[in-house]
């Protein structure tokens, strides 16, 4: 593995020697259990126990001091207490240690001063060049290697089978959890880390180890919050273009789950909505329960990718049958029935069958079998279906009928690029015997529609995802910093190539009727002000208005208006613009996401955005492929194609004034927030009537 | 049971004798189950087989016809073949049997001749004044007093335990399975009943039956099409009345479903989102996967409803609870978290531990589990909290820990008014005595969650219901016939009280211009048309016209303008109305559901109504409490309540405006459609601006 011997997560995952600082002799305490687990699960490296007296920890010769080692260490696990980690960590480097795994807490976890001992240990492993697991941690298993680098009594029990899922945890707590699950279900792991304070390794430094990890075939990552925006979304592409789906779960999604999250390990949960459009954008697919979260595992381990969206429902029971059509309508699935020639095979062998699609070979099949295999048989072979949704209700408990079952599911999983999935109740071993075969198994029939729909997304997704759009470099000229009015706004927006309404300033009633002459036609007149943001809220716009003596009546009555209801506004006159008619009024707008810089929110606009919430996010710089894609989705694409007898309006010069947006937000750092809204779109293009804009 | 014993389904559910006509010496066939299953479960009750030879069948001597009966008969059990069933019904009426269940197929189900001879069958039965279940249908059972009318042989594997969970479905397919799937689960089931082609018995008497029958607490109900709305409707609030919940899986939700339960026993699945609104006014909850539809029921049977929406969250796991957070803010639950006092009793035994709600004893709750017990006994005891959540991870497996969980979770149940979930990992046994204690028991966590927010909101929901509002007479002078153009459906909303925008009509352009001087300041100008629907896509409206020219204008244009856009269209001359200002544009609309009669749709008006899709449904007549309910869901009384700066504007007229519409439909049975937009809304009141009506 070549490719990724470089990480830190591979001098981790892949000791040959182990030192124990801190090991016990009482096998059940923190410094106990690595010892006794790399004993028992029969790790074929070296471990060395460290002990400041004992001669021998569980049958091992003990040293008293890491300095003393005879031979090189790869890695070391801390479990001394607090105030001997520092010297612990000390002894690591000296000694050449390429990874340490800290179990101990009391660090940032606890408040500033534990957080100022964490500093000091990630500077010495820094400096020394050793990679860092927590501290305050649960450690890491590599099950492949037998390497078991923790000390959670979840192990204890027997390990998961060793198979293709990778597993990676903030929280120690769901980790051990996240392995008696896997244990129980016989969900087959390659490795499971947990990373705690993450003051060295951060869960996206173990997602991007286990996309090129030989072993892994799927990932699961469980987050609470995330410090580095960028560097996850690197490990989420870098697995991605791997070809191994991660299934996230990121709690903290609600007010009431940031507040726990924050409580539980101080870390900031995020926007909800930004982590949702990040993880689209990198393929990750969302868990919010953790059933969901083994399930999607599961699924993406052992089931190949349906090569369409075409399902063969095939059921003895008609009302499940429309169950699963339902969920299956839900999620965007075909549903295209049998051939004439097709249902006539199955019709001879059961009269009251319908082929319809689900196709209900009714209960003529207690009585004759066969009909079920000349389904399946169809449907496998005919290419039009790339997956097959059997329900076999109680039928896998009859012996009469259970060879049947198991010839259907030979049948269908001997076609390649064809998902095989079946529900219904059956004992554990015909459960195995048919997930042996490679076919998805379930009791609950929606589920069975779930996974191939899941996989269409990823599936999807992955040829979808753009690379990312080019970086654009950093603005020649600054952005002046303030609140900028309205006019200063739109000056912007233009020098970005950004259309915007014909307009003027006007300071007097006469330069508003001058400016309204110039425009020609009727015109809005709105009042200039950085400090008033609603301005329709304050009486501060006049929509419509033509004729010399409407302008100066609506300058007059307008400023008249706003210094009754907003009257510590700074005034800066009035801006005139043409009325511009538009096919569609949409918002523009960019903010700065802590974690993951400049993000985009775009859709319906108008006075009742907000009210609306039409709208869609993406992170900037952005395609324009995302963008039509988003657009499409919020379902704005309609609108513009000769809606309710309106134009034809390509929607082109909408999506190059959203990327423009994003490139103004990636190039200008101090860009706290720019909206434009209205952004108006007709035939003649874009025009922002409205725009808001604040740098730092 | 005086009260349901004039019911035909307590005929079928208690019978003290039963014939089998088409009794079968072999066991396994259709006509030899029911006597097996008798048999073998204890039937208390006398079973006479009817079969044309044979003088004993499984051991019971045989009559050859059911005239030959020296004893009174209370119900039959049919299943010879097609041809045959005519005639046993006959023998059935002249015995004087109660009740006839019939598996038989090859009725309605097969096509017109079939239907046919159901009919007669149907009354035969009906002059008889005899009880019908079926044809086609897979018969019934009564768990408590073993009376088995059925040949399913998922009955041969044992009997799910007696219960109180009443089952009734129309296929037989779904009701084998779910047979099979109460015994895996242990579901306790009182009653079973398959209704099959609902020749007489439908799924709506069964449901009023169970609803007053003592043993059943709860009611799980399978439907694919409804015959009979109000008989539904009726049926299920007896049991919201009765306090029995009712929870419903109706299939043919999309348009696949739709299509595949129409194949499957030719039901007409019925406009979805109707049944929604008719499941949610009867307080009946919905189930769209066989999974939350035994979840559901289990929950209604087992637990109290907790007294608030309070939940204390209780864990180890800081990211399990966090995700439990999650989950309670998704659906409206409160986490108030402990006081300062009882965080202090917590933290004295375990000091890590977070008391903000998530509780979050942390892993130090190994080390002492009494931290535990703290907790649950604080939550339990302040009375503050309906319900407490507790996530135990793999806990219960450790010895050690077991019996602090057992009596945490006796500490719960001993108050009553909580709800007590523990979610978790953990043997059979352990999860049935923790079930037998009165919690509800599940792996996932967020389970524990929702199971929690259905109590809350099948108790709030039985609290809201409001009694039906009383049924208009019929209307005095009935409707015109026809469509109506908009100057005389404005004419029909002001007779019955609705507010319209005062306006005329104009078949000249002098014309126009003398109604818009009547009216005074800014007027709209609209075609009026019989045939134009969209009027404004064909160039037929103009608004906001003022002066003398400029309404000439816009008649002359306006015409000239139609003509070329739909020539072929009856033109009834122009509507000259008062523009008014809205602080918001609704849509009232009534329209005639084929299976439950009128039905409301309102919200957001406008020409963008159908894209935003921001609307209510109710069956008509509504109450206004029903009304204001939902146009807070729809955030409607935000937009009347002072939003951005505009008016306060009571919501009344408009909620008298939308129960006045549900009137008209009551009254007029002729009303095919009734739709108003926009309906605006502001200070002086509601305007109709723009109606359409059809009559037939």
């Amino acid at each position: 593995m070549p490719e990724s011997s470089a990480s830190p997560v591979s001098a981790l995952m892949r000791p040959r020697s182990i030192a124990v600082i801190g090991a016990s002799t009482q096998p059940h305490k923190a410094g106990g259990m690595p010892v006794r687990l790399l004993l028992e699960h029969g790790y074929t490296g070296r471990v060395v126990p460290v002990h400041p007296s004992a001669a021998e920890i569980q049958g091992l010769p003990a040293i008293a001091s890491l300095r003393e080692a005879s031979q090189a260490i790869d890695m070391a696990i801390v479990c001394v207490p607090q105030p001997a980690v520092r010297q612990a960590i000390s002894d690591c480097v000296a000694q050449g240690v390429k990874a340490a795994v800290v179990f101990t807490g009391g660090f940032a976890e606890a408040g500033d001063p534990g957080l100022a001992e964490q500093d000091q240990i990630v500077q010495l492993a820094a400096d020394g060049g050793m990679a860092l697991l927590g501290p305050n941690c649960l450690g890491a298993i590599n099950l492949r290697e037998r390497m078991f680098a923790t000390f959670s009594p979840a192990t204890l029990r027997g390990m998961p089978p060793v198979g293709g899922i990778g597993l990676v945890s903030q929280s120690g707590a769901f980790g051990a959890y996240a392995y008696v699950l896997a244990r129980r279900h016989r969900l087959g792991l390659s490795h499971w880390v947990t990373t705690g304070n993450e003051a060295g390794i951060q869960v996206a430094d173990v997602i991007e180890w286990l996309a090129k990890d030989p072993d892994t075939r799927v990932i699961l990552a469980y987050l609470e919050g995330c410090k580095d925006g960028p560097r996850l979304v690197q490990a989420l592409r870098a697995a991605l273009a791997a070809g191994k789906p991660v299934v996230i779960t990121k709690v903290g999604r609600t007010d009431a789950g940031a507040r726990a999250a924050m409580s539980h390990t101080a870390a900031i949960a995020g926007e909800d909505a930004v982590f949702d459009a990040v993880f689209e954008e990198c393929g990750a697919i969302r868990a919010n329960t953790i059933e969901d979260f083994f399930r999607y595992g599961q699924l993406f381990a052992t089931a190949p990718v349906p090569h369409n969206d075409a399902v063969a429902i095939i059921t003895g029971s008609g009302g499940v049958g429309t169950l699963m059509a339902d969920r299956a309508d839900d999620l965007g699935l075909q549903l295209p029935p049998f051939t004439e020639a097709e249902s006539l095979r199955v019709t001879e062998q059961a009269s009251l069958a319908t082929t319809g699609n689900p196709i209900d070979v009714t209960g003529q099949v207690v009585g004759n079998p066969r009909v079920l295999e000349v389904a399946c048989e169809i449907a496998a072979e005919n290419g039009r279906y790339g997956s097959i949704a059997l329900f076999t209700a109680a039928g896998a408990l009859s012996p009469a009928f259970w060879p049947t079952l198991e010839q259907c599911a030979r049948q269908i999983t001997s076609r390649p690029g064809i998902t095989a999935t079946i529900a219904g109740i059956m004992d554990e071993s015909q459960r195995q015997t048919l997930t042996d075969l490679g076919c998805l198994v379930y009791e609950e029939p929606t589920h069975a529609i779930e996974a191939i729909a899941q996989l269409r997304k990823y599936a999807l997704g992955r040829q979808r995802t753009q690379p990312l759009a080019d970086p654009p470099s950093p603005a020649n000229r600054p952005l002046p910093v303030g609140t900028l009015d309205e006019a200063s706004a739109l000056q912007v927006l233009a020098e970005h190539g950004i259309g915007v309404v014909p307009h003027g300033v006007a300071m007097t009633a006469d330069e508003a009727v001058a400016a309204a002459q110039r425009l020609g036609g009727a015109v809005a007149v709105k009042v200039l002000s950085p400090d008033i943001v609603h301005k329709s809220d304050v009486g501060g716009v006049r929509l419509n208005v033509s004729g010399d003596e409407a302008v100066r009546k609506a300058f007059d009555t307008l400023l008249a208006e706003v210094s009754v209801k907003a009257p510590a506004a700074r005034i800066r006159g009035v801006l005139v613009a043409r009325m511009v008619r538009p096919v569609l009024e949409c918002v523009v707008a960019s903010r700065r996401d802590p974690i993951f810089g400049p993000v985009l929110t775009f859709g319906l606009g108008g006075t009742e955005v907000e009210w609306l919430g039409r709208v869609a996010m993406a992170t900037a710089p952005v395609t324009p492929q995302r963008v039509m894609q988003l657009l499409q989705r919020l379902d704005l694409l309609r609108r513009l194609d000769g809606w309710r007898g309106g134009p034809k309006v390509p929607p082109q010069a909408l999506v190059d004034a959203i990327c423009a947006v994003g490139r103004i937000a990636c190039t200008n750092r101090g860009l706290v927030h720019l909206e434009i809204n209205p952004l108006l779109v007709n035939a003649d293009g874009v025009f922002a009537a409205d725009a808001l804009m604040q740098i730092q």
